[in-house]
């Protein structure tokens, strides 16, 4: 059965001193209006953290009486920071079932009440533990993961630098046309330049912001102009560095690839797109996963203006993650709520985009773990091939770096000691509750050929260290520590060993 | 399309050394054995409150992986202590409408691990905030709504007492043939009256153990067995004193009707049930809503041995949540493993049912807020009716109390003071985090009708307090307290208010 939406709506994004309920009131009622509708046959509600961040459980419960829907099934759906894209995956079965007519999807979250060292603790619970425990956070990860694709397509540490750049001065210049968005100022590279470094080489305007806010969605079995047409879902392991590559998400691949598959359309055919820009570079990766660039050539649309607003296939028309703001569990869902009023025209006169028949959604859980790709199009498109689930698609298909087939078989091998490879590095200036700062970590290949993680609490700045280069892997206090590969580090570890 | 069961696994329930993965991990790889299966289309993954008790998030992916189903779409579903029902119902959805045919449903909980207190202080999140902030626990609540039920049907409460203690004995006999039970001892009436009194009327063991397990069900397009017949669910307010009648759940009552309709069946058909039993009255109760029994009947069918193991509608044959143990995400999911065991006729000796061939499980999230009600039934089971959604179903339909339409309505009425009824009452004694013990908490019937939520600091034994007698409320640093009502306190508030 074919799925419709029937209804949007959203708060502004933001710092807000309204409740989590009151956010999702206010979004759910804008949807509810728009769809003509008092009633829903069931609720699906996104929020990633609310027992941390609010204090709450049963929430699913707590919304459908604060909404008025006392009685309405409610259902909790988490996929970490993808959870409104997996809330909304979950609603279109529901009503693709022909069980149910008429949904509400819900995504929300409230963070900006709480001190950024607590919120920086309860964001970095999504990350594997073995990675967790050396300090490593979101940010930091993904630091790690943008040196190593300077380095893959051989960027300049200054190239790679003014890549992100572009990124975030694009989005915040998309942002400024959108009255949802958190920042509504551009920024020049200047700005940018004269941002705090929070783990090299990504400054804060490389990162998402901490926000409040909500988004909403009705999803209905009965025809509107707006279709869901393509929905695809994947994960990855659950620590980064068991990945064969860093520097592209089998994750997204494989989730653009079944929603093409199921929308029975090419990467060619799609006019716009919302990607996870939690992280600049993460915007680069990602039109990249979906088959929008060549691996390694999505910088190279940026500069050419491509996926600029009036380009040729604008990505984050909305602003992305980086400017609307980035409430955890709202962002997957506002994505698509950014989709539609493009698709029906409605994103205002300086954002609204000339081409918006078939727009795209990638939303990532975590760190590439758990992805969603969502296609939505205008009802009246002319389609050469019908929606489907059956038939198969000819075109593209992604190009995955080798499967991992399970986390577990690799951790399981026995600590290394000697000569690595440093393959990747950052230096982490915003450090979580109980490490130093600044604190450095890497991965280190070892002889065995595999990937750990290392700190090294002697670096004190990163133009110490480069990548590809030999270190000396040792462990203290059941931690992987990297060192400079001196002779006497050599002999010292040498001896011991004896 | 219909949706069949074509693998379960369950952990044993209690304490566990092992880790939430590895429980699960175990109950998944009995499911997917028994389905023959090495790779599943999609994963719902249950889990309460896993933030937390474990300390994890993104844990849907952290299952995918340390399953060895890297890259699988993995969902977590959660509708407080229902989560496992909820995870059911979410993958009934996803196979029913086409787009996938195998989905492993995963649930678990693991509780043990942490001071009983903390974990009190977890469990009490599921409760409203306006009637947390009294001290209130779900034993709290149970037992208001216990001595409730007492006085509506005229019991005493040495006859409530005796029903309560029927329950547990019952279902504890159940649980000493059940393998996977985590209390395998039979208790007698003395044991259950020498049980420490948690909230009085309810003693330890009245109320379901704190405990950790898993449960597994993969559900399949392909034709098994066993097929999922019909799939309800329902909320309620979230706050418990906003609901017409305390003493029957029109949660269950609405999500019952809905199975029965989609299944095509009507009460008189379920040959046994698995009831969510958290308190032992919640059983009674529960048959009762799902008009298994009349209001007010269910505990005279217990006396009549007609609910228990051998008789004519065996309730919990499990040992249900009381000895099973209740995991609190796992345990919606686990009353389903049992009613494929019975309905294959694997239930062991002891256990197995002589009439299989359809049953039903009822699980309720937060006191009564979310609940679910799912049928299972053999696949060559002679129907009258086929299975559907859309055909209406002649026969039982429930009697609703007066619905409520929100909370919010009633929250903003302003204080009352004055003369008022005392609806119920109970004393707790093991209080949660910074709240003295024995605390007494009730319901206070206002003269404007509304029912507030009192505590009583002065009142040491529940002998001196009775149901329906006038008490003084007050209000005292902004929590509501009911007093005896004596000439003086009427003076005293009077001269105060002047």
């Amino acid at each position: 059965m074919d799925v419709y939406v029937s209804g949007v709506g959203m708060t502004k994004f933001g710092r807000s001193k309204n409740s989590l309920e009151k956010m999702m009131s206010e979004a759910a009622s804008s949807a509810l209006k728009e769809a003509q509708l008092e009633r829903v046959d069931a609720i699906y509600m996104g929020v990633m953290n609310v027992e941390e961040f609010v204090g709450d459980s049963n929430y699913a419960t707590l919304l459908a009486d604060t909404l008025g829907l006392t009685g309405v099934p409610s259902t909790r759906v988490e996929t970490a920071s993808s959870t409104g894209a997996g809330a909304f995956e979950t609603a279109f079965y529901a009503v693709a079932s022909g069980h149910m007519q008429n949904v509400l999807v819900l995504a929300g979250e409230k963070m900006t009440h709480l001190p950024t060292a607590q919120t920086t603790r309860i964001l970095s619970e999504v990350i594997d533990r073995s990675e967790r425990r050396y300090g490593a956070t979101m940010p930091a990860l993904a630091a790690m993961i943008a040196q190593k694709y300077g380095r893959e397509f051989n960027l300049s540490m200054l190239k790679l630098e003014d890549i992100l750049a572009q990124v975030a001065i694009k989005n915040h210049s998309n942002g400024s046309f959108n009255p949802y968005a958190q920042f509504r100022k551009i920024i020049t590279k200047e700005d940018y330049l004269k941002s705090q470094m929070v783990s090299y080489p990504l400054r804060l305007y490389d990162c998402a912001p901490i926000t409040d806010g909500a988004s909403a969605i009705i999803l209905s079995s009965q025809p509107t102009p707006i279709m869901v047409s393509g929905i695809g879902h994947a994960t990855d392991t659950a620590a980064v560095r068991h990945r064969a590559s860093i520097t592209s998400f089998n994750s997204t691949k494989e989730a653009a690839l079944k929603a093409y598959t199921m929308a029975q359309v090419n990467p060619s055919e799609i006019q716009f797109a919302e990607v996870h820009d939690a992280f600049t570079l993460f915007e680069i990766i990602g039109t990249e996963d979906l088959g929008l660039f060549s691996p390694g050539e999505g910088w190279k649309a940026l500069e050419d203006g491509i996926t600029h607003l009036q380009g040729k296939l604008p990505i984050n028309p909305s602003g992305g993650l980086k400017a609307r703001g980035h409430p955890v569990g709202a962002s997957g869902l506002a994505q698509l709520v950014e989709i539609v009023y493009q698709l029906r025209g409605e994103a205002g006169r300086e954002r609204q985009l000339e081409k918006a028949e078939i727009g795209l959604a990638q939303s990532t859980g975590g760190l590439g773990n758990n992805n969603l790709v969502t296609i939505l199009e205008r009802s009246d498109r002319n389609r050469i091939m019908k929606v489907g689930t059956t038939r198969s698609r000819e075109g593209w298909s992604p190009d995955y770096h080798p499967k991992i087939k399970a986390s577990k078989k690799m951790t399981t091998s026995p600590p290394s000691e000697g000569v690595g490879i440093l393959e990747t590095f950052t230096t982490l200036y915003t450090t979580p509750e109980g490490f130093r700062s600044p604190l450095t970590l890497g991965f280190v290949k070892t002889k065995g050929g595999e990937l750990v993680m290392a700190c090294n609490p002697d670096y004190r700045s990163p133009k110490e260290l480069k990548l590809g280069k030999k270190v000396y892997l040792n462990t203290r206090e059941g931690l992987y520590v990297f060192e400079k590969l001196t002779l006497w580090n050599r002999l010292k570890h040498w001896i011991k060993r004896k």
